[in-house]
């Protein structure tokens, strides 16, 4: 549901090669009615078909396994209730799950959550840090873009209780304009957006409170090893660059103690040895967004630097992928219990 | 063989999904010894081992069932006869093995032929044009990307015999920079390609004498419909523009009688049922390269212009897919009788 | 006039740097009474003041030398007789007086021209090929973007008399995506538009009839030396490419006879000798559209090939300059009997 | 002197320009005796004329007012004080003479400076922030990029005591490739660095001591408002983007007591009040690099983050302008007691 945006089009892609899963409908507002390939031109010969309405939503839910909902802020909070009950699974690719308290959302988005009871049953999805809550849910809050790499970036960090929770952690990082979504607008017509940088948001960008919380619950669960802190700070600075997919954020975190670049390395290799689609990389190797063009992989560096006694730790994904359709699908696979890579070992476009 | 190019790391990505066949080995003289995914970082996790040396070459030809050459000029020529003989099927990405006549290899490429008994061996591997040759050789041309492009939208006017034979074929074409190779160089850099379009080779690109051979073999399968004509000259103009991959080539070519739109694009539809790769857009659709990044597909639109008298084609095609690696693997499917499509109906990365 | 588009902001920032013109007013329907820099970001410091409302245009006549009209097609048709006559000199950047059949104007653009009668009256604003009649006129039709680099590529052939008039003109064109103007549309949305090349108003783009009609005029004036054919068939298809500016328009030409390289570039050098702006390139350089980025320049360069018996001719020029605004400062240069030059050699921005 | 680089294009295009400086040799180690437009495609027809050898330089010195250095590494230390013997004023680009401390030198570059006497004679050449040292210097030492944007966005906090010391400032950074120079090199290759973003030099980039000496400087001098401190910590993480030109410096800064944005921005506007090339943007409006593209502005926005309670300053600049040779020319108009604007108010190139 939520036909005509890019993460739906990214859906229709990887699950035409997943080996489980079969297209059943495709419903969108805007384009109901209309043929697949006249909105999809690239799809032309692989997926046919018509866009069915949104009305059908709630009679499909009895019919298909899962219901992946790309829709505008509110919709998924409005409808869950009725998809779950009709059984159906539910990955909403929405923020309307990723905040676990009711008076937070109204804070982050001005309104009230219509359905308060359901945010402690639904699982934040990503399953590299909470896999074994995605296993024992149908509802999965697909996780932010920039949030994802971030929180992939930092979890080592913040599981093992190393970081100093007394400076402010700070995320800086870019995002192809296919972040925006599929509607143009004047910042992301290609004459102004081509050859130009720019930051947005700042401060305030909605996904700062869910970087903020889930870094929160992985300090909570580091606090064994650390100093039982309850958050940390974090300035969260993101930017548009002149591409179509790829975030890299650039994360630089106050450690407790002084470190060094190999062994906060063996560090992350270790932490992430059972993630396949997290790649932890050698030095004096750097990710790049290239290299995961259109593929479900997060690659990671991290660098000790002694002038400021921070961890540098930089991530790369592509925002579609790994930060949206990727990821949805990830989580199907933990959900039904298939191999987490089913359909999603397909190699990055290069060059 | 020729594993640090372009053309190599496509045919991993490709082989890597390819539900028939396994990657043996991978050569390269320059990073012979070296790990893949120091060269390859996008392939990291996905394909692991070393490139071996060009030494190996002629021995492993006995104990695998396809090597694909993607070799400098020259090396293919050489090469091919020991490769043959001790049971490997060659697809040959560079250009030794495309021209049918010795003489006009020499003209060329400026050197004799060193093997000119095997240029009548070699199929022309454009399996929508010249599928029954491919599926009988052993000794497979791959296409230039260029030609692909213009022959696979000038055939079905060339093969009915509608082309005015004594008008001039006028191709003008674009070229993402992948097309140049993955060698640096200064028309290259990035900051002088960016915003950047120019032509080059003008003219007297090596790939005008191959679009016209080929097209002559097309021009004469049709002169039973249409005036026998041995041949038709043609202006090749290539361009580069500034994005890494797509060709996209229009080609205005006059035709003996007036058309409409809607009969020639059915007449091209026709022409290209059974070719799965080829999609022809109905009007008013027109082809764009990023519908195919990626892909398999070569995208076709063709439009009847009153004030010109010409037939105005324009093809799409991913330079590195349908125009090297992703046809080198069609090559192999045909040749050994596999379903043409397999391990290729991935869809494009879009957007 | 039309304040809120690419070539009014052009003209604002060559009439900053011009040493006889003075900006009076900026008048937007859109952006009527917001301040400049709020919409030209990159102007904040250099040009100060307010937007002025279109209701002020007809006053406004009397008091200033020379107006602008950057505004939708009818908009100059309509008011010009009333600039006209209140003293001011016009330079339209629409196609309102770019036609000088009122019959032809009714067939292109799809309703009556309101003031037939100016169409005799307006000059044809490319100074290098109908400088006199703008030196002598009041109201200046500024060219296509398309048509000024075709006209200038094409005229040394024709107005000499070489043109092989029984065979079409081809002229297959990239453009930047500033000449589609700067309103946001799913074509020109960065996702989609970068790495990507489209092709569009194939056939029968507006920019058809005005190149042919031109390329008429200077056939005819090249009949002595030729054969006094009347016009040329021409073909002409656009594509968008992945940048913000810059045509490249490659033109394939039938000549009567045969001619070489060297010779063809010297008749465009002698032709173009009068033309600061145009830069005859001497073999082997080929034009590139960076190399006249923020410049009114139009690079050539031309090649005989004898494999189709064709001229080809290679305009690069900046279509929000030379293609538009520039040009237009260029034609209040002539109008007004200053150096053309003048204001108007700034050197491209390169890299 | 260094003609071929990016620095020497732009200097030439801003001294053509220049209502008092006037070009008189280029002087080149690769291009010794070739003519300027054969190397510089865009200047055909501006600038005439041939690279001179570097054999000529020391005779130069007697004849010229200014040489402009934009040399490798070392050159300038060894030729400066020949030049400055001989009359004339050195401004260097390269990084000899930016750090005034023999011994940081050594420890950055990694060789002894061959003239250590010189750095205390040489002024940093930022006007805004040490101005009246480059007015009584005859030797410039020309800013880094990079440290230009950070100093100008730091240096308000830092010269008023307002920074929290105790807390490292990061500099997270984007560049366009032409800020690696013009050599072509594999990640700059177009269809590499097309579509990718990618982290460079973590830690230890050479702009990172020359940020926080410099930084150091302009805390001592605010001491007098603050707490004496004597230096600052900082991480500094530059990344590639998919653009030629532009720097766009995202600094976060802990500070000593809560502000606000609209404070801030008061503070920053009147400490640049007397700055015409430093644009403070009114809040909501951030800067994009596309906005200062070919200009010698640098554009800044403050904000204060209250999660995070840091000040985030964001400036863009064009690393080839501001970031090198239009600061440069900056250098030599206050060096001269001209204007400091001289030659230097031509708008940004936009969109």
């Amino acid at each position: 549901m939520g036909g005509s945006g890019y993460a739906a089009q990214e859906l229709v892609r990887l699950v035409a090669q997943h080996p489980h899963l079969r297209l059943g409908w495709i419903l969108s507002r805007s384009h109901a009615g209309q043929s697949l390939s006249a909105v999809y031109p690239h799809l032309r010969g692989l997926v046919e078909g018509r866009f069915g309405s949104p009305d059908e939503l709630v009679d499909l839910a009895r019919s298909v396994g899962v219901i992946f909902l790309a829709t505008p802020a509110g919709f998924a909070a409005e409808q869950a209730p009725a998809l779950l009950e009709r059984g159906a699974a539910v990955v909403d690719l929405s923020a309307d799950f990723r905040l676990d308290d009711a008076g937070l959302y109204e804070r982050v988005y001005g309104r009230p959550h219509p359905h308060p009871e359901l945010l402690s049953q639904a699982a934040y999805g990503l399953p590299e840090l909470f896999g074994a809550e995605v296993a024992r849910s149908r509802l999965v809050a697909n996780p932010g873009c920039y949030p994802t790499a971030a929180l992939l970036a930092l979890a080592p960090l913040a599981a093992q209780g190393l970081l100093a929770v007394e400076r402010p952690v700070v995320v800086s990082a870019t995002s192809g304009i296919s972040g925006a979504g599929s509607q143009p607008g004047p910042m992301y017509h290609l004459p102004v957006a081509t050859e130009n940088v720019r930051p947005y948001g700042v401060p305030g960008h909605r996904h700062t409170p869910e970087m903020r919380l889930h870094l929160g619950r992985l300090l909570r669960a580091g606090a064994g090893a650390g100093t039982g802190a309850a958050g940390v700070e974090l300035a969260f600075i993101p930017h548009l660059v002149p591409a179509s997919r790829g975030i890299l954020a650039t994360c630089v975190a106050g450690l407790r103690e002084p470190h060094d670049t190999d062994e906060l390395t063996q560090r992350y290799a270790a932490f992430y040895r059972e993630a396949p689609f997290v790649r932890v990389l050698p030095p004096p190797e750097l990710p790049e967004t290239k290299a995961v063009q259109g593929a479900n992989f997060c690659d990671l560096a991290v660098r000790w630097d002694p002038g400021s006694r921070s961890a540098i730790v930089m991530a790369a994904l592509d925002n579609l992928v790994k930060g949206a359709s990727g990821q949805a699908i990830q989580n199907v696979n933990v959900l039904m219990g298939w191999d987490q890579t089913a359909g999603l070992m397909g190699a990055p476009l290069y060059p």
